[in-house]
Parts: structure tokens; sequence; C-alpha cells
């Protein structure tokens, strides 16, 4: 990944996702260079840069989308990106509250508790206006 | 629901779901009056009517939400819901073409099958910038 | 299914289901007759007629549980199977009403729909005390 | 929650879920007050507190609801909420065996291990007429 | 489509899907060119071209993984696939039976019904060993 | 299980899951010997053993069905059956990988993180002809 210039796919991951993004990319290289292409071309260098969306709005709509999908190290890569992309903590929260309508209070309520997991762990710091980002 | 001044839950009923909030409200109130107030307090009147996102981002996000959820009607009530709030066709379509990557193609491409039904079928005439409105 | 005696799977099928259940377990039998023997040993003549909890609270159960599944012709099997077994009307309401926390507002709403359309059309006709039964 | 006289969703959370009912009333308060104003209103004091179904009944349908929500601190917490209000050790398996049919047999499975790392550590004593309650 | 030599995706959507493949692409690039190519790289001339699996297992596993998905148009889709890429009637009608396992009763019947009507209405004639194809 | 001949949900619990499927029968004869016997009719000794497909590509559509349940105890069972019956590596992870069309990116990725786990952790050790089995 050095010398030679960044990609779309690793200029997305390293922006929205910082590490962790970065892992993924090195990961599924490693795993399957094949895969770990087409994913860059869908996925992080394809519909998370296409801009028809700002970042802000897309990472919250990211959040509403990922709850019903129950699998926790996804959902807080997509909290961390939402913080980061200017979103203020009490919008990410509000969109996990509006969860409990359309997903059930079980996926509302583990979602914040997530949420407040992270944030007692300190690992929103540095993360967006509420975070001193 | 006439000569009594109009109820928090009724006002956001009509102004984001028109008819179709309106029968809802009907609907429920002759099926049980107590589930009814619930609701009312709970949905239309309590976290539609929060403000803490704009009522544009709130349907974005309730887009997104709603498409693993599977109940056309449903999510029918919110694309319009969105455009009458000031989203673009093509804001809507891109949280549409985003849950390709978090719900997987086939909620994708049925969610866009069925926008495109509504869509040909002039059921979006009026509604927000894209359509008029 | 004529001249040898009622298996349990049948009798299970006709008592529950009436019609429906006797449809279906026609359908599987010319289908597969292999699949139909575990599908009645396993679910009509095993499952379902186990008698731990009593008929009404099993089938109240089943609707709990079809709610999120979003499979409308067999939640309509057991809406009508949880009157047939002595659920009122109201009971069986609650039930769908309380999804809304669990499933969320679309399941619960959609089912709503759902027992409105198969009541209006006098489905429910004869069956349990709501309905002359 | 002190010198006030309790409320209708304080009662409830105590009654049905002890401590852990308590957790979450405060938990949602200090995290979001308006928020936790609706959830109180909807859910604890709300369709908790209705009536129409006996409390055993309806936590039973609650664990059936839940098992495919896939959300274990709140299924745990009905598991036991219906131990409390009087459903047998063998009623609240029964419900857990019967998703298999419903929900598939991998969440029936994951439910019963999940059963039985709570009843080994003791979780259930004191709770209902199976666990010396 | 015509004068350009066809592509991955246009080969696979053919090969696979028939008209409605076709259909797919055609719809997708009218709606959205620039989705329309991601869909493309990612999908047909993506991962259903890789080719690690052979394209009977691909489909049989195609349709175990789409039961659950519960979108009826995309897995008729796949049905038909399987059974043009080589598996027999009773191989696809075997992983529709498997699912009462791991997705629980419902999805399975609900499919059973589904290629069922399929059958019935000759949708099959033509396609692979089973179907004269 | 010593003195009597083998049964057949005795014998594909050992030879598809080994150590787990022998744990899984007796814990559930432990528990409740009425519904193990239903459990082992209907699945190790009932679709398990039927041999309309292949052991090889009913484990692969078996991981394909599991992976949107979201039960890792239980995918890693059958991820591991997958091997034992002869399937690569590059093969179960082809079926993960095709999963990011039908179920999701997050179904997907959580899936790989697991199978990586497992394999780093050597838990796929003497498992089929990609690991020395």
């Amino acid at each position: 990944m050095d010398q030679n210039p960044e990609s779309a796919a690793e200029r997305v991951g390293r922006t929205l996702f910082a590490e962790r993004g970065m892992y993924r990319l090195t990961m599924l290289r490693e795993m399957d260079p094949g895969f770990a292409s087409l994913f860059e071309a869908w996925c992080y260098g394809g519909l998370y840069d296409r801009g028809v969306l700002d970042d802000r709005v897309r990472e919250l709509c990211a959040v509403a989308a990922l709850i019903p999908v129950n699998r926790p190290t996804v959902i807080e890569t997509h909290l961390k990106a939402a913080l980061r992309c200017g979103a203020t903590r009490q919008e990410v929260l509000e969109v996990i509250f509006q969860s409990a309508v359309y997903a059930g209070m079980p996926d509302c309520l583990a979602t914040l508790d997530q949420f407040k997991r992270l944030d007692d762990a300190g690992e929103f710091a540095g993360l967006g206006p509420s975070y001193g980002g």
C-alpha cells in the first residue's frame, strides 16, 4: 500500500473508517485478492464514494440501516464514521431512538447499550463536533 | 377529528403522510382506542415530532431502516414522506442503492422495483423538488 | 387418507387448521412423501401435539412468533387457529399490538392490516368465542 | 425516583424486571429524558400495563417474539420475567422448543443454550413456581 | 447493447437468467448508469463469474441463501437459474426442504408454495434435466 | 448411548459434527427426552440423512443458509462440517463471499472474521482436503 498512489478505496477507508478501514482492506487482500478487488470497487471505492448524499447524511442512514443487521463490529465502525463525518452525538443517538419504531425496542436498546459502552470507554474521543474532533 | 384543535399526532400524520397518515389514525382509533392513544403519543406525536433531525434527514434514515423490514405499504408511505420533506428523487434512490451493501442486493432490487412502479404510476407527482412539489 | 384410522398429524391438522391443514398434508405428500413424513412427525404430529402448553396459549405464542417471519399465508393459518382454540378477538389483537415493541411498528401495522382484511371479509366467522364459534 | 409516588412505568419495571427494569429506566433518563418519557409511556407504562392478556401469557408471547430478534440481554430479561409471572420452567422451555418450527433450529438451539447457561448459573433462583419463587 | 461485444455482465445475465437478466441490466442502466456499472462489476460480471464453485452448486447455495430473504421475484430468478445450470427438480426441492431446519417451517412452506405455483404454471419448462432442458 | 447399536441420528451427529454433534444429542436428551426424540427424527436422523444432495453440497448450502441467521456457534458447526465433508477452504470462503450479494456486506464480513478467527486458532486442523484431513 506504500509507494503506489492511494486508490479511491484506500482514501475512503482511511478517511471514513481510519485504522479499521485500513485493517479491512489488508485483511481482505491477504485472504483473497480477487474478492478484495471486487469489494474495493463496489464498496469503499464505489458506493461510499459517489457523493450524491454528503457523508454525514450517508453515514446516519448507514447507522439506521445497520441497527437491524445486528453485527456489532460493523455498526461500531459506522457509529464512529458518522461522528467523524460531522454528525453530533445527539444526532447519532436520535437515529438509534427512531429505530425503536422501525426495528423494534430490542434492537434500539441493544444499540444504545453498545453506544454507551463505547462512549464510556472513550472510544469516540476526538470524533466530530461533540467529542472535540 | 373535526371540531377539536388538531393534535400533534394529527398534524404530523397530515403533514408527513397526507391521506395515508389520516387513514392510519382513523383505522387504529376504530380498532382499539387505547392502542391508538399509545401509538399517537409514541410515534406520530412522539418520535416523529422531536425535531432533533430535520424531517428530510429523518425520513431518508427511515427509508434506510425500512428497506430490510420488507413491508411494502409502510415503506411506500415513507418514500413519499421523504420526497414530501424535500429529499430529491436522486437522494431517495441513493439511499436505496446504498442498501445493497447493508441489506443485500435482493432488498435493494426489490425496493428499486417498487420505487419504479410507484414512479411510473405517477404516485410521486407533486411531492418535493424533483416532482414539481 | 380415508380407510386408515386418522393419524396424529391428520387429527391436529384437521382440528387446528381445518381445510388449510388438510391441504398442507395432501400437498406435501404429493410433492415428496419422505419429506411429508418428516413434517408430520415433527410438526403437526410432533411439536403441535405435546400438550405442555394448552392450544390457546400455544397458538397465541405462534402468532407472536410469526409476526416477524412475514409470511402472510402462514400467519393467516395461525390467526384462525388461535381463534379456533378459544382466544378472543381482543387477545389476538393484543398479541399483534405487543409486537410493535418487539418487532417494530411496521410488522405490527402490516399484521393489523391483514387481520382487518380477514375480519372485514368474514374469514373469522364461526371461529371461537368472539365470532360465534 | 425517591420521594415521588411510583409511576406506572416504575411499578411495571420493578415488578416484571426487578433490578434490570430499574436500571433501564435510570439509564434512559440519564441518556435522554425526552426519549425516556416516550419509552415509559409507550412500553413499561403503556403496552406492558394494559391487562388484556395476563402477565404470564403476555411474557410467554414475549419470549416467542424475542427468540428471532437475537438480542441476548433483552430475551434474558423476558425469560426471567416469564418465570417471575408464574410460568413454569417447562412452559418457558416449550415456547423455545416451538420456535424450532417458526424461527428455525439455530434460533431454538442458541436460545436453549442461553437458557441452560442462565439456569446452570443459578440466575433463575427464586423466580416462579419451578425455582422456589 | 448491440454492436458492442458482449460484456462479462451481459454474458452472465443472459446465460444464467435469460430475459430476466437482460431486463435487470437495462432497467438499472436507465435508472442510474453509475449504479448500473457498479452492479455489473460487482454482481453479474464479478461474484457470479468467479468460477470457484461450479454454477450448479453456486446457484443451489443462492437458493439456500435467498429463502430467508423473502423477496419472491429474486428467488424466482435463482430457482430458474439453478435448474438452468443443471440442478434437478429434486435437488432444488431438497434445498428448500433443508431450509425448514435453518430458516424455519414458514419460510420453507412459502417457498414450496411458490415453487409449486411456478411449476404448475409451466414456468420451468425447458430448464435443465428435469424439465426437458 | 453405549450398548445400544448406534442410531441414525447418532451416526450423523458423529460423522458430520464430531464432538459437537454428540454434545448436542446429550444436551437435548438431558433437557427434554421428548423434544430430543423429535429433534433426532427430524434433523440429524431425518433431513440430514436423506442423501438427495451429497453431504459436501448440502453443507455448503447449509453455510449459505446460516450466514443470515447470525448464530455463531451454529455456523461454526457447519463451517467445520463442510470442510469435513470434502469442501475445500476456498469453496467455503466462496460461499461466504457470495453472501455479500444475498445477505449484505455486514453478514459477509462478520462471517469472514469468524472464519479467520477459527482458522488462525487452528480449529480447522485435520478437516478436509485443505487442512490435511
